[in-house]
Parts: C-alpha cells; sequence; structure tokens
C-alpha cells in the first residue's frame, strides 16, 4: 500500500500542471484524501518530508526553468554563461588553455582561457570577484557589468558553487591593487565568459579555507578526523597539494640515486605462504581454499634476489603491519622503500651507498620542491631539516656516553625507548646541527637472530637505525649470509629451525655478504617536513580504526 | 626408545676412536647389538640411511682434516687458495674489485681482482679451467702448476663446488684460441690465486647449464615448476638475469616518461573496506575484529585523487585477483601500471599519452637494453617486438570488418573471444606491421557501468583496450564523471545503488572529466619480450597453487 502510494507521490508534480483527469490522478487525489491506515508514526513522518522535499524541488525546477527561459529571451550574455553539458568528448575544438601559474607578465593584455575550481566568488554591486585556485596557485577574474556582461551574467556568476570547476575567458590585465589572496598578486583576468565545466554541490562538508588555515590564525580548525572522511576535498588545500607533489619526490628521488648506481628494482609477493616474526602482527588472507598473511617486509625477497645473483636491489611497495598501535607515526600500510645491496668486505661500504641515498634525496628535495616545501610551511609552520655531508655515523657507545653526561640513567646494552631516541635526537642537533643521523652498532641482544655480530666484539653487532629529527626511520644490518652461523643464532633466539628453514636453505648455494635495510616513505616525508602525523603524509592511511576512504 | 637410541648414534664416530670404554658407550655398544624391539621397518630404513650418512660425514671429516694438515706442511701455495672465514666486516683493506663485463683489452697484462660465481671448474692434468660467471657475463681463469701453485691447490679449484662465490687474482691475458663457452671470448686470466668467499652445496637441485639451455638444443629441460621450486638457482640463469634487468626498464620508463609530463605519483591502499565489483574474485583479510578486502585495482583512488585536483596521476602497485585462473598469463598478484589523467574536452588527449608512454617505453628498452634483450633472445627465440609511430588507433566497426573479411563470424557487438584477439593481432600484424595498437570505440554493453557512451553512437563507448602480441594488456576509459549520468548507467546495469555510494559522491564536489586505465607490468614484460608464460617474467609468481617461494 504504502510502496504504491510513494510511488505515485513521486509523479504528483507533473499532475498539478495538468487539466485532464486521468485515472491516476484521481487515485491520487483519493489517497491523498485518506490517511493510509497501515502509515506508522515514523513513516508519516518520512513521508512528510519526501513530500516536502518533492515539492521543494517542483519548486526549483520551475524556478530554473522560468530564469533559463528569462534569459533566453531578454539576456544579451547567454552565449557567455551556463553550465556546460557534461563533457563526453564530442568535439575537438584545439582550444589552448592556460594554468593559473603560468599566467605570467608578457601575457599582459592578451585573452586567455583558464579551467580552475572556484575557490570564491563575491558579488559586489555591478562587480563580481571571483578567486579561481588551481593546486596551491590562484588568480582573482573580475567580471564588471557593461554592454558584453548581463545583470544576469553577474549574479549567475556570484552564485556559482564554491569548488565547482570552470572555464573562464578574459583579457590578462596588471592588478590596480596587488591581490594579496592569491598568488598571482600582481596579475588578474577581466573575464568576459564564465562556463561551469563540472558542478559542485552548494553545501561542502568541510570548507577549503578551514582546511587551509595555518595553526596559529583563529578560526575554525578541521580535525583529523573529519579530513580524511572528506578526503577528496581535504586532498584541496594547497598544503596537500604540496605534500603529495613532495611525496612523489621522496620515491622518485629513492629510485632515481640507486638506479644511477646499479641498482636494479625488484616486485616482491606480498600474499605469502608463511608468517614471518612467528605471526605476530600479520593480516591472514583468504587464499582459495586455504590461508596465506600478508607480507609485514620484503626482506626475504630482497636477499633471495641477492642470493641469486641481482647483488644490488630496491623495492618500493606496500608493507603490512597488524600492530594495534594508535600513534601519530604507525601505519597498518604504509609504503616500503627497501634497499638490499652485496658487498665486498665491509657493510659500511652498504651504509655509505645509503647515507648518500638520503643525503642526494633531501638535496633533491630542497632544490625541485622549494615551492612546495613552502606552501607546506605555510600552514604548518616547521623548522627545515637540516644534515650535514658526509651523513653524521655515530657508534652506539658514543650514543650512549652522550645520553648519560645528560642525565640519562641507561644500561651498556639496554634498547632506547622512543622518548630517549627523541632525546638522543635533541642531543645530536645541539652537538653537530644535523636532523639526519645514523646510529651504528647496535648491542646484538636486542636486534633479530639474522643480524651479523661485531667481528671485534660480540655483545655488539653489525646493525644500525636511521633517524629523521629524532625518530627511527630505517632500522637495518648486516644480515647472516653462512647457513651455519645462522643456524646457531637463530637457536640462541630460541626460534624452532624448521619454521625458518627455507629462510636458512637460501644461504646454501652461495650467497655474497650483503646488508640492507627498509623505510616507510610516510615516515620520511613526515619527518623531512616537520608534519605532526603520519596521517597528513599518507593519502588514504589506514590504521586499526581507519579502512576507509 | 628411537629417540634415545638415535640420539646415541649421532655421536656414535666420536667413539670409534675412542679408547676408555663410558657407560654410553656401553649402552651404545648393547644397543647395537639388541634389534631395538618398537622399529619399523621404514624407522629401520631411516636409521640405516642416517647411519650411512653420519659415516660418511665423518670419513669426509677425516680427510678434509688430513688434507688440510697436509696442506699446511707441504704446501707452497697454502696462502693462494682456500675458504675464507665468512665475512664479518672485519677489515676494511680498500682493494679494488673488476667486474667480468668490464675486463677489457687496455688492461692486458695487469693484475686483476675478480668476484664471481664458479660456473665450472675443469682439472685437466696440471691445469684447470674454471668458468667464472656474473648475471650474463663469464670469463675462463686457467691455473696451472709451476712455483707457485702446487698441486694441492689445482686439487681444490678443481673440487670446488659449482656456484660457489670466489675471490680470483691473477694476470689478464689475450686468449691464446678464443673462448667461445664465455661473453669474453678474447680475454682470460692466468689465475694465481683462489679464495672460496661463500661455499655452494655440492649438490644442486638444478643446474644452471640446464636451466640456461635454449629450448631448440638437445638436453634436458628444466620445467617451470622446478624452476619456481628452485628460484634463487633459475634466477642465476643468464636469461633471467637480463629478464628482471628489463623488467625494472619497464616500471623506470613508465614512470620517466609521465614525470615527465606532469604525472604524480601517488599511493593508493591495497586493503580496502568493501569489496569492488560485488565482491567476486576478492581475497578477504582479516582486519583485527573485521574483515577487509585486497584492493583489485587502484581505479577509485586514481580517480578520487583526480577529484582531488591531482589531474595527472600513475601508481605502480602490488594488483590483486582471486581468479582461479591457471592460464600463461593471469597471477593472484601482479604488479599494476596504472595511468589516471584529467583532459579538457576528449579522452584522446588521455589515449594520446597512453600511447606515447607505451611507445617510448619500446624505445627505451630497444636501446639501454638491447644487450639484455639478446640475451633473453638466446634461450628464449622471438620475433623483434614491432610497433609503428604514432602508435595505431584502431575504431571496433573496423576491427569487426577485418576479422569478418578474414571468415570470422561475429556480431556488430560481441565480445572478442581470447583467440579472436589473438587472430585479430594477426591481421593487424599483417596489415600494420606493428605489435602493439589500441582498440578504441568498444560496444557500450560490453563495458562496465562506469563508462562514458560515446557522444555520436550510444551503442558505443569512450573505452579501448591495449594490445601486444595479440594479447590484452590495457583495458582503459573515459569514466563518468557526472554523479547523475553514473546513478543513471549504474541502474542500467542493476547494480545496487548503495553499494556504489561513495563512489557517486566522489563526484559531488566538481570533477575534470578524467579517462584512465592500467596494465601488469608482468604482462607488457612476457608479450615485449615473446615470453609464453607469465612466470617467466613475474620474479615470485602467485597463482592458484603457488604461494612459494
Amino acid at each position: 500500500m504504502i510502496s504504491v502510494f510513494t510511488a505515485l507521490r513521486r509523479t504528483s508534480y507533473f499532475f498539478r500542471t495538468s487539466t485532464s483527469i486521468n485515472p491516476l490522478h484521481k487515485y491520487l487525489s483519493m489517497t491523498q484524501d485518506t490517511e493510509p491506515p497501515a502509515l506508522s508514526k515514523s513513516a508519516a513522518k518520512k513521508l512528510a518530508a519526501k513530500q516536502a522535499k518533492e515539492a521543494k524541488k517542483a519548486e526549483t525546477q520551475a524556478r530554473l526553468k522560468a530564469e533559463a527561459e528569462a534569459r533566453d529571451t531578454d539576456d544579451y550574455s547567454k552565449e557567455r554563461y551556463g553550465k556546460l553539458p557534461t563533457c563526453n568528448s564530442r568535439e575537438k575544438t584545439g582550444r589552448s588553455w592556460t594554468e593559473i601559474e603560468d599566467l605570467s607578465k608578457d601575457m599582459v593584455e592578451s585573452e586567455v582561457l583558464v579551467r580552475a575550481r572556484v575557490h570564491l566568488s563575491r558579488l559586489t554591486g555591478k562587480q563580481c570577484f571571483v578567486k579561481l585556485r588551481h593546486r596551491y596557485y590562484s588568480v582573482q577574474v573580475v567580471y564588471a557589468v557593461d554592454d558584453k556582461i548581463s545583470k544576469q551574467m553577474l549574479k549567475y556568476i556570484g552564485g556559482c558553487p564554491k569548488e565547482s570547476i570552470v572555464d573562464v575567458t578574459g583579457t590578462l590585465v596588471t592588478a590596480g591593487i596587488p591581490v594579496e589572496s592569491c598568488s598571482q598578486k600582481l596579475l588578474e583576468i577581466q573575464g568576459s565568459s564564465f562556463h561551469v565545466v563540472s558542478e559542485a554541490a552548494p553545501q561542502l562538508p568541510l570548507q577549503i579555507d578551514d582546511a587551509s588555515r595555518p595553526l596559529a590564525d583563529d578560526g575554525p580548525v578541521v580535525n583529523q578526523d573529519t579530513r580524511l572522511n572528506n578526503r577528496i576535498l581535504d586532498l584541496r588545500t594547497p598544503a596537500n597539494q604540496a605534500i603529495y607533489r613532495i611525496g612523489h619526490g621522496v620515491a622518485a628521488l629513492f629510485r632515481e640515486y640507486l638506479s644511477g648506481i646499479g641498482f636494479t628494482e625488484i616486485h616482491t609477493p606480498k600474499i605469502i605462504s608463511a608468517a614471518s616474526e612467528g605471526g605476530a602482527n600479520v593480516f591472514k588472507v583468504s587464499y582459495f581454499k586455504g590461508n596465506a598473511y600478508l607480507a609485514q617486509s620484503p626482506q626475504l625477497y630482497k636477499q633471495m634476489a641477492i642470493c641469486a645473483d641481482i647483488e644490488r636491489v630496491f623495492t618500493v611497495g606496500a608493507v603490512f603491519r597488524a600492530e594495534d598501535s594508535n600513534t601519530h607515526r604507525h601505519l597498518c600500510e604504509f609504503v616500503g622503500l627497501d634497499i638490499e645491496m652485496a658487498f665486498k668486505e665491509h657493510y659500511h661500504e652498504v651504509l655509505t651507498v645509503i647515507g648518500e641515498m638520503f643525503l642526494n634525496m633531501f638535496k633533491g628535495l630542497q632544490t625541485k620542491y622549494a615551492t612546495e616545501i613552502e606552501t607546506v610551511y605555510k600552514q604548518y609552520p616547521a623548522e627545515p631539516f637540516k644534515f650535514i655531508e658526509p651523513a653524521l655515523r655515530l657508534e652506539w657507545p658514543e650514543a650512549i656516553r652522550m645520553l648519560r653526561e645528560a642525565g640519562v640513567e641507561i644500561g651498556d646494552f639496554d634498547d632506547l625507548s622512543t622518548p630517549q631516541e627523541k632525546f638522543l635526537g635533541k642531543l645530536v642537533k645541539a652537538k653537530y646541527d644535523t636532523d639526519f643521523y645514523i646510529l651504528d652498532k647496535f648491542p646484538l641482544e636486542i636486534r633479530p637472530f639474522y643480524t651479523m655480530p661485531c667481528p671485534h666484539d660480540p655483545k655488539y653487532s653489525n646493525s644500525y637505525d636511521i633517524f629523521m629529527r629524532g625518530e627511527e626511520i630505517m632500522s637495518g644490518a648486516q644480515r647472516i649470509h653462512d647457513p651455519a652461523l645462522l643456524e646457531e643464532r637463530a637457536k640462541v633466539h630460541e626460534i624452532d629451525l624448521e619454521t625458518i628453514r627455507s629462510y636458512i636453505d637460501s644461504f646454501k648455494f652461495g650467497s655474497s655478504p650483503h646488508a640492507g635495510g627498509g623505510v616507510g616513505a610516510e615516515r620520511v616525508l613526515m619527518l623531512y617536513l616537520g608534519l605532526d602525523n603520519i596521517r597528513k603524509s599518507s593519502m588514504f592511511p589506514r590504521d586499526p580504526k581507519r579502512l576507509t576512504p
């Protein structure tokens, strides 16, 4: 009964203007007079809401139609504005668009065609000011009523929903007064046409201006969850546009440097048959009729590549950690930048490459992404990232000594806590003026079984962590490549050899000595920029509480 | 009972030389005299095998000890050969190694130090010939007995297990007779020392020579499964060393070209909350207390990036398909090379970029990886990959016409079967002399709901497939960016709108028209080289029956 009723209601406004009494209309009138007996309170409420909505929709449509008709008859500007049909690749006009950032002085007085978002549209008397935005660039367009631009056109432009994508033509001119709110301060466009390519819904769940506001300023703050729930809008802020360009740079510079010195990129499987590290913190996958796991690290496969004579490998790919860690720096899925390299006699051959790779990355970011870094700092101010050349390499005993001299009580072979790491970072910064350093020669006991012991003192090992702004970004080591020694060390760690048999066997047919390490791209990006949360450097972060968008 | 017995047997050879009768020995003798009552036939067999093994081990150790002693006393070459201790980074000597491929004429008569694998070691009278191998390069080292090289040394070299990694020093000389079996045919090394860096087990589960043999030659064939079960060894063949260098090139050239024309690399999550495409062919993951899925495509995230104004994006990463397809070209996990791009008026703007990206890749492979391609063809002969510039773009009706003219019965809007695709590839090759082409304007009905209909004939669509050697490598389309049209098309496909609500909503706040596509890196590599199986172009393939290594 209800479904018939509501189905009919949906068609009701078509009948309102009809003069003929058709049977459906008659039935509708009847049902309107009689309260449907089966209608519950909530259903009635829903119905009322629906009716109101339908009525409003009909009203709006009627108004729009009337406006369109008025425009079509009176409006001398009608060809100059309006909503374009949805682009379905109907034609190739050969027109040429200019990006906002490419508008320049030498183009003044020429006609330009720009496609961008309406960041803001403000109607004041006989003028309309539109701020167009493209990435971290913006320009002002001014429309003034004259013999080409009608009042109706101005009203349409003033009413265009923020975030709509528009095509604007006009003459590029020197701005009378510098436009402080735009990146193009000295140029503006005298608009002559305004066409909507894609219209945004009039209500936005968050305002780009709010999401772009520097923390220090007054005004509404958009919290991280709201940002992520509306990620498409949040990503449009200048800071986010810049962050992910820099993110492109992080991976690109990583690969560029390594490719240039003979590294081969490999791709390692993410679905693996056995859970590494005893099955803790591993995501389980249903794999046809059996089970599998998501790889926590590409390490085994990188090492297999070394054993297969690919000697210098890197891989960039998803790494999965089922850790219930809800911190500012943990993700359940991140982008691993992983290196493994055979060396001739000393793992410092590898450590030198890793250090130089990072320095090359930092320098590349500084020079190639200066605009983007500046854009990020405008919203999230931070001290520029500092480093020295060559990279500082501290050995463990020296770090312990520095901590003790600063009053920290710590044993010779105790692992560092996160606060101790941060504090050590401060001491290192004060002493060496660097946000980047390598901590070498970790105590053997606190490292995994496959770590090569130090030849000079078996209490230490040939392993290292790398730090940025006092936070650990990479753990690495010379790996044991001798099956007998590997078994011996696994026994000390009380690991059931059968569970790591295939790992041990990997080294049976001759293996070069090798070392390596892995780093999360998001962590590098976060710490390079001094951001406070890894959810700001992961485009679509995954944590124990977030699986969307 | 058995465990005590076998545990004791393990220590037995220590007692053999002992003169004292200790209680354990006595017990052992007793148990040896009496058949243990609980011992089954198979256990007895196992035991016998174990005893034989133990005895052999003891014998070998005794012999090695004797040999070592003899060497230590009599051998004037003893400093020139032997097994080095496991490298644990004890020292930095500053010595300099030369790679086999870098040995050149102008180094003749100089001393060289080379680290490589022993591919073969052959003792003939007073000479020993060693073939050293590094990637797809090899060189012969000749040792001859003289006042520096002892008979013992020669014997040691002759007995060195294949695949061991060794450090060899010697004088580079012009080869008397060209060494046809090595890549360095005109040069060889007069060896003066031979040290084992890492010794391989004497028994190999597959011989590199067998695994490297061209299909056309006589001799044992190593099947694909045996290869994969022993992947570390299999990957050492020259063809495999070359394939994965070319694989590096495929991804590098993809990114290089796109980065050069303003694309941004993004990273999309692999763990997603809802199964796309209705949950079929999706791997399920346990995600803390709930469930999640592995992404079958980064498409939604690429499109979100477009909606977030990143306009030109690519991503390289794992893609998962839970399809029970056991074919030569399907994998359950592969490396997706994905593109998405906003355009101004016509999706051909995107298709042109995609076409040029591929042509740039093919040309880059040809010029930068000529040696590697040649190396692959030596084992797996194939016609060199052909393409024309600009890329050939065929429209659907033309393809149907070509098929019909060649006698294929097919309707105007029927989807192509795999054999029909291959046949069409042959027709295209014959007519246009290209192994690469774009098939544009697919019938709307056989494409997903989000495909933009063709503006000129709604039976077709703005979508395309791309082919290499007659096999489909990429499917792509202009995506519908208008929420209303998207709903309309979803309804035609009878898709429950609520299941795709967040997808539809992505376009609510203004979206540029855009198009894109994705390709599997392994498929590109396989088809470029004309390999017969995708398991030859995936380093660690995953299929319904294979999860290891």
